[in-house]
């Protein structure tokens, strides 16, 4: 199977390339009856959407979405939801370069063996306009998951070397990182200009927290509730690691320390982030992802061109120096849409 | 879908608790014409099960595989093959303390929430023992993968905080820890059986490498080979994150210093780790996943009963001090069964 | 899972209702390096759509499809390839009887039952506009296998009673009915605008022939060639039966009769339908599939309201009176997919 | 994927061939807490072993079912369970003349062809005694939708020429045909004691009547019920057609004749088979199979060797001179199974 597919009962089928005419979702098993309208999503696509801010690309997408199917006189009808997002901005431009270089960093040469040709207008299906239908469809899930107490937020932890000290919810959308430390925030704003200035890039960490899970969701063995968050998040191209609780922490640790001990009201530690053998355990889902550099720079970097001929390149145009604050909402998507799938799943289960 | 079958076209379904009458897995989608025995098996089997050294427990699990289905004259039918370890310790023990008292950091709680009732005995199907038809499979995946030239090599990378200083893949299989530096596994070893004799355990760090990777592996945008390394690895019950080259460092690089430049013959560097855009990049496939420390300890702690009372409980019985030796077969069988299920729909693709 | 895909290496997923804003289809797992335009798939649409003759309805779709992913210069990426057609004729009518009323023989109860509301305007779901995404897909689909030497061909064999007394492929794009026979097809046509004027609609039989199969295709036990067939056929909504080879006549046969004897070059008679033990035998794959007449007839028929109370109903406006002709491309494009999915899957097999 | 899974969230993966070591079947997803023991599952094992009566095969097969997995203290657990039958009869046989020549009407050469190799002894994975695996998955199906007041009953309609005149389904158990109409028995025994002894076999038709069906199961547009239902029986060796309600007969009525009138108390008639748009309706689900005559035959036929030299072949051994009687609990368990997964995907789409 190819794999433009993510989820079992709620699944989602993505769509579209940078600079193709569409960019979109198919989303299946949405349950009927939900109140839904483009307002509903757009909010969404506006936090990941470019332009936000001094540390996001000044381009400017305005991704306006349309349901072309799946309502009805404003409701879900339990037929497939299609979402889609008409691209503005297909001019036509000069690829000489991306056509005849490999960009380090990018799928370029992936791409082309895998598929003995490529979209190389603004990287095709690798670019990360891909994540539009991710969110757009992330909107549903996370409204009906809101409906059942299920709250997500995702926030940057950590960017440009610097920490996040408090942890604090009504900050996150107050700061161009998206960062749950106000202070923190600044100082990773100054550190990205400064490296945007220097025609350099930075990466970072994501930490997700989803409040009020029931207990019992995941199916062991293979589709455990971190084995599919882990999964959606790797299937971003920016990830390249993810940990649940204390995570690499935990390799260091003793059994006496990582074990969570229980009281009535609850564990009095959440090292395992809210799951035991793969299942919700009650507690907070936590997880936090590691958030590599962009690639695309224009500092001159060594590379080699179709025909195997060692060249250099540079990448200009309007690229974001850091991609923390724009996954944000990205991960809050495909966190709501795997959670919400596998509540489904159990649902079946128990029928 | 519960939870039980991993891959698409190489898929196995396991089924098997710690202490039933059997454990096991079906395997389909075997290329037809393999030459296949128990003795292709039993070596992996034997790497993974108990009472191998001073560090695993010293329980005597014989784990004999026999092949109920797919195979005719010594080789595969192309037809389900299903390989079967009956369990000889079913002997009845005293688990009163196991049903009245959810043990910390244990799946106990979550199993009896999600199904209404659980399996007590040795933790039924969140038990290590799961993992059997795991490797079962996994033998099968790793000798096709080896005929196409594809190699997998796990090892303990770090453990009881100390870290491997070399990586010599011929001094893993010498150490009890499967350790690539015998000086550190020397100094493991020490700690480990330090902690074991205080009741305590430790967590370490697992690290895989696949070498001889074809260019083209992985399907996005959601089944990209890490997105499906990721699932297979954390499917595992003491696995907490994963990282993939760089990984968790690429978080505090610049796009400058992760790139990963291009010369005529390859990549100067792996900061990817093998994989861009979610495909295989010709360059070795690596990553570490973070090993969580055993649960099951003789050191006191808090927990509560299953009518919510609270009070303590103690974990008798013999128990590995660490997972990461052990785990090592399992990772190079999960590694192998993703990797060859891509290269299979890779080739269903093309067709 | 919802129900809105089918397939596993060449999956289509459609969506769309009737009078929604459009109808189309995401395909995945496309072979890459294919040549493909709008022109490609136009012909089998217009196939497909209303307003071809005298016996189908007057009602005038242009069922213009445009390509929205997927293919770049001209070709097929191995990227999903979105085809839609947007609806031209969303008008208001006037729907209060078909919301108050459940029509005999259409789907309205059971979807609103199901779904707890329903899309009243023109079916909905339900319509067969649906199947404008399967036949654009099936266009993606018939190309590939005729590149591989398998060509699909059906027709109708049956109609109002009258059966072809011969198959004549030439025929049939040359009659109204696309009988195989144009003697019969005469016959046909005066029966149906009979039926037509009175207020009635008819059923019939629809044969199909698959030529140029290869051995081996078809996944025992439970994804044999027959048994994909089946579901594909027995998921459009006029389609009440299906038989392979002798198919029903088979229960009146002996063995003798029935097996068919093998020579050198190949089987002496083919009751079969060119499958043996669920794989395709490399004779021609014939099947036959009963087609019920359309429900939206003229004349007065009882029913009972969404209150639950006895009245009738008699359904005007342009509706076929016979659904033969039109389902024609959509069964070979069925068939297609169904035929190129497992010739996929077998390829990954053998990987 | 290779073919050796039905289902979704009910999902069996069988496994075995004739003359192996064990047949059996894998089920996931059952509702935990059903209490389960073999006890359950002997008897429609012994539905369908040979060795019944005078017109099943004399050989004596005692297909004696383990639980493996999945059940604890008498109750399952949510977890997979995999259910045994070890083979009793591997002795060693002449199978010469099946290693060197084609069996007409077998599935000798395509199996060869597909896989490059076969099992020759007794049919391997094409054998009947596949069906054992769905026959003990089904008794737990069958006992899950007992319990939601569903009821399943299959019976011969027709065999050997002879029709049912009236359906009763007491006299069902109480002939060896399973006919439903006593009288009809007796002549479809006598006509087929007469065929065996000339050598001959032949084929019949079963029907299968669902009850107590809820309305809103199936999953438009692809995995309606007919269509999964279809599916499920065409996966059957010897079934060649299916039909629903009416069935082929629809293809000769108007929509006048055909359309189902509706009254408060439901439908007037089922020409619908209890399906529209794809949905249970709340009628009786009904539908015929056409079940083929066996191939194995003593009669000498016309075939080819391996070498594709011309010779003749002729069965010996001990075989069914017709597969109705004991298809038809093998039919029961299949209808079972795809009505419960469709139940459980229903509840996954409300959840």
């Amino acid at each position: 199977m190819a794999g433009s597919s993510y989820g079992l009962e709620f699944r989602i089928t993505t769509f579209g390339e940078s600079h193709g005419k569409a960019i979109g979702v198919i989303v299946d098993g949405v349950t009927p009856g939900l109140e839904l309208s483009p307002e509903d999503i757009q909010p969404h696509l506006a936090r990941r959407r470019p332009g936000q801010s001094s540390i996001t690309t000044p381009r400017d997408e305005t991704d306006s979405v349309e349901i072309l199917s799946g309502v009805f006189e404003g409701k879900t009808t339990g037929t497939p939801i299609t979402l889609v997002v008409f691209n503005q901005d297909q001019r036509s431009r000069d690829y000489s370069e991306i056509m005849a270089k490999f960009r380090p960093g990018h799928a370029d040469a992936t791409y082309l063996t895998k598929y003995g040709l490529r979209d190389y207008r603004g990287s095709g299906r690798a670019s990360g306009r891909e994540t539009i239908g991710r969110v757009a469809a992330g909107a549903i899930a996370l409204k009906l998951l809101a409906q059942k107490g299920i709250t997500i937020t995702a926030y940057t932890r950590r960017a440009a070397g610097v920490e996040c000290k408090t942890i604090d919810f009504d900050v996150i959308e107050q700061n161009p990182v998206r960062a749950a430390d106000a202070d923190a925030a600044a100082e990773m704003v100054r550190r990205i200009e400064k490296l945007a200035e220097e025609g350099n890039s930075t990466g970072g960490i994501v930490e997700c927290v989803v409040q009020g899970m029931p207990v019992g969701l995941g199916e062991p063995v293979f589709d455990k509730l971190d084995a599919e968050i882990a999964k959606a998040m790797l299937s971003l191209g920016a990830v390249k690691g993810i940990e649940f609780g204390a995570g690499f922490a935990a390799a260091d640790m003793t059994g006496v320390e990582h074990n969570d001990e229980i009281a009535a009201d609850g564990h009095l530690t959440n090292n395992a982030g809210g799951i035991l053998g793969g299942i919700s355990s009650g507690e907070d889902l936590t997880f936090r992802i590691a958030v590599k550099p962009p690639a695309s720079i224009k500092a001159e970097q060594k590379t080699v061109d179709v025909e195997g001929r060692e060249t250099t390149i540079s990448t200009h145009g309007r690229h974001d120096p850091i991609i923390c604050p724009r996954i944000v909402p990205v991960v809050e998507s495909m966190a709501a849409i795997a959670v919400l799938d596998l509540l489904k799943r159990h649902a079946a289960l128990l029928a």
